[in-house]
């Protein structure tokens, strides 16, 4: 994996999609490990070449401690020599957990570590945010650390610039590396990337080409999980500077995202219906966890004609 | 305890303040656990009997599942023969962890068990919230169970009383008993008193005296913890019919409460100072644990100074 | 009308139930004067002997400045020897707007003035909102003027109490008499009971018991419209001691209003809705205006239907 | 202008910077209209053709109906043979006034209106502000319309695209030409690209060259009052696909909005203290009205110095 220490400092520089996996679980909710190692061959199919595990699409805090530490290490172990990066996800309520899975993910190998604030309780300000980065970061002194940053979820509200210059100047967080920015705020955004020294990984599939004008390298999403090669080619035309192409391929996600989102209305949680959509791409990740509930077959037979519609089959 | 089945049904009629108390931790954050022998104590010595342990007061998602299992023992074990009632909630992100520790709270002899819903996953509806009950009372057969409905910090913003019909009348919950409400919507909260079956313990201690004349006859809270005598005494006089001295117990209410969340505004959280409150009242509770933060010597200094020129020593 | 100077200072006691009365529409959106006549008969055979006119109820904001003053000057008119107080909202975006109205209000003979905040650009803190109301009260040197406080639509979350020690201390407001307070925080508004100077009407109708207990004596609502008699029952109930008739009363309330809410999920305004109700009260209000919708004949059937069945008609 | 009706239909296509101009107050808070003859040669310097007269940032709903007038027709007289487009905004609370002012644009020749939807009772779904544009389509029938979206502030949370779906199927609204889409979801507005009908002007400055990657080519701010070469810059790299450029040209507009932004942290609105950027920028727009605060002299140095320290008056 690209993590070398230099000149006493960790370096990791992962470039391009990082796809957030699905939790892989079997009908009766238990675990199903095995279809990881299917899973990685299908990233690596759709030109993806790094994990963000356990998160937010990962269904991570979902799963109890043992749980969370059986799916890291499988794709650890599933990813040798096939992906360059095998971020986990550690956040979770309880402090004793996180440094409990920070030094698992340590031990089994795995490329850098995230974590998203305690949501419940909920640290308000940059300082205190960095403070319980701190915390975390001396359960695994080696490991890159990332703040996982969706405040519409975690209602923690912070601007992401004002960490960075907080860790840089009042809290010391030896291993930090960067940030999974999943906002659409991009002055924050634009700030962080002008910043210049941390990691800024994008995180809002719709927004790929925006972020990409303004600097963005690097992208974990869900939808990476199963369309790979449309959003591979938005990069490759921007890169090539064809505008008009890159924004096309764009907007063919924004059409079948469209999709996925008019399905929510039915009550179904958008995380079940991306499950759902990725067991008919081929990898049979299973359905959701409580509380999440799950699509009908007829719901997803419509799901299928949906997407048909708006030509997602052909694109991916 | 008060809890026998008649016909074949739990019954279970806890009446007065229940104190959600504060979790015990030594200055360097670990279990202080042998506080709670004198912890009980010192609620009997307020007239509080009942207590609703690992709450939010009781910083019950900020322990691991082996700590949450070890303060609800002790809380039993310390409050026989003393307490009339030990509920202990259960709820966490993941649900292997909820019935983990509901199973558990059936085997050391609790009262009860309560769970707030999942907060980072959200079940959005009624009927989602009943079949997230559903779930966790088939792991405790045996034991009460009331839905912990706090949704300013939840985010689920379910009607109780639609609740109670969709548990009559759509997902069976074979042990669901009540609810601890704490919301200032005295609409639903009426709607629910009214419904008759279920017992709707109130969760706001600074209306308690509202809730009173609406029916309220249990109420859980936070400065019941150290105010339990100032509380008992709003009650007797609102059932003497004397409206005039409740009232005034009430306002004494306000005022130490309004002192509290002046203090918030120094940016410490109000968990922490009524936790530097609870030690000023003699049981050493310790700190708040990660992520939230704790006063500073002169703070509670100052603290202690605000509560006394409003009379709080006096009172309580 | 009650209002007098007492050495040299306005006193205004208001007690008891005030109407908030429903904009007078013709089918064509056009103002329908002359039925205020009839209202105003209706209101004290309800035993509703003062209103609010031109506030959220009434509509005030979607009229403009020349509508608003026709209301206004028609309740003053109407109500003389029948109404004991009329009190004229101005509140508007514009403050040219507001010192208009408020100038107005006075060369009309109204009992007093109140004025939400602005809504669109707010002033955000308690010595924001007073300046503004200092700024109303020039236009207006002989009128009590009482703060509109409905944060819930406004978005402007001061403390009420906050803002008498404001006025009291720092921005002098020489006519503020108190507030109409239309929020369930109850512990902001038992302190501002207690804080005694000022009056301090309150605004949840659905909350009037919980309301009573805590000393309020004056109360605003859109349901004292139709439903005064059942109201001043509760308050009688009340001061008579006995608290049981005075919730039964009060869940009476909840089960019509109850029908009310369940009503606006077909997408319906709440306000639509009782005026509809208005209408089959005998005040025909006609409709609401833009950006309102209303009520099909079918849905009004079904309204009459629903609330025949929870008994309204009966205890009205 | 150019506005012209080709086989009955009306076109209007405008390019470009469109600044949102700051109504022009005196000290004592009336109108100032003679500044405007110099803001339009001003604007005319910044390379700025079109206004969006009397919208949040020109404070519309803090002036009365008659001051809206002069000041909209001021606009219209002063941009004479200078100015591409004079849009004049008609959003109010009334829609009586906002007829009005409708209908007075079309007679002083204004080249459009665009309406916010009212923000206290608010249109809650796409067809209701589908069917309050018509209304207001109706007052001034040879106008094109446009939609104001900018859902932070008026708390209507719609889907411009489907917005467009309802207005083409469901509702008529004939002069309707498009939006300004004040709002950081790029999905929706890509979608709403894509359509291709409809004008889709951005309104987010910080977010102009995203927006430029989307597809946008008319953009309403009021950052383009004093930075319009900044931005032009930015439009021209673009244009000539050197995105390195256009990048570092979007990073100064982060860097002096975040100076902004930091300004408001004492209390001063935002909009107050781009006024006195303003001044500083040659154009004596005054303070602004109530209920916004202004900024003292110190603190309008310290903007100054700030500003400087950023570079600001080298770019601009």
């Amino acid at each position: 994996m690209n993590n070398q220490e230099v000149n006493g400092k960790m370096e990791l520089h992962i470039k391009g999609l990082i796809a957030a996996p699905y939790a892989p679980f079997k009908e009766d909710g238990s675990l199903n490990l095995p279809i990881i190692d299917l899973y990685v061959d299908h990233l690596v199919d759709e030109g993806v070449f790094s994990v963000f595990v356990n998160g937010s699409t990962g269904e991570g805090v979902s799963m109890n401690v043992e749980e969370r530490k059986k799916v890291a290490e499988k794709w650890v172990e599933a990813g040798r020599n096939k992906l360059t990066a095998v971020i986990v996800h550690v956040g979770a309520h309880s402090i004793q957990d996180v440094k409990e899975l920070a030094r698992h993910a340590a031990t089994i190998g795995a490329t850098a570590i995230a974590a998203m604030p305690t949501t419940f309780f909920k640290p308000s300000t940059e300082v205190r945010v960095a403070s319980y980065l701190a915390e975390i970061a001396s359960s695994a002194p080696t490991l890159p650390l990332y703040y996982y940053h969706i405040n519409a979820l975690t209602g923690v509200n912070i601007s992401v610039e004002r960490l960075f210059e907080v860790i840089d100047n009042e809290v010391n967080v030896p291993t930090f590396r960067g940030v999974k920015f999943t906002s659409p705020d991009l002055l924050d955004y634009g700030r962080c990337i002008a910043y210049g020294k941390y990691d800024v990984m994008y995180g809002l599939d719709e927004q790929l080409l925006p972020a990409l004008s303004l600097g963005a390298e690097t992208f974990v999403g869900s939808t990476y999980n199963y369309a790979g090669k449309l959003y591979n080619g938005i990069i490759e035309d921007y890169n090539n500077g064809d505008m008009v192409a890159a924004r096309q391929g764009q907007f063919k996600s924004h059409a079948f995202i469209k999709v996925l989102l008019k399905h929510t209305r039915t009550g179904v949680d958008f995380c079940s219906i991306t499950k759902a959509l990725m067991v008919l791409c081929g990898v049979d990740v299973g359905p959701a966890r409580t509380p999440m509930n799950n699509m009908s077959k007829g719901q997803i037979l419509q799901l299928k004609h949906d997407l048909q519609e708006v030509g997602f089959f052909e694109w991916k």
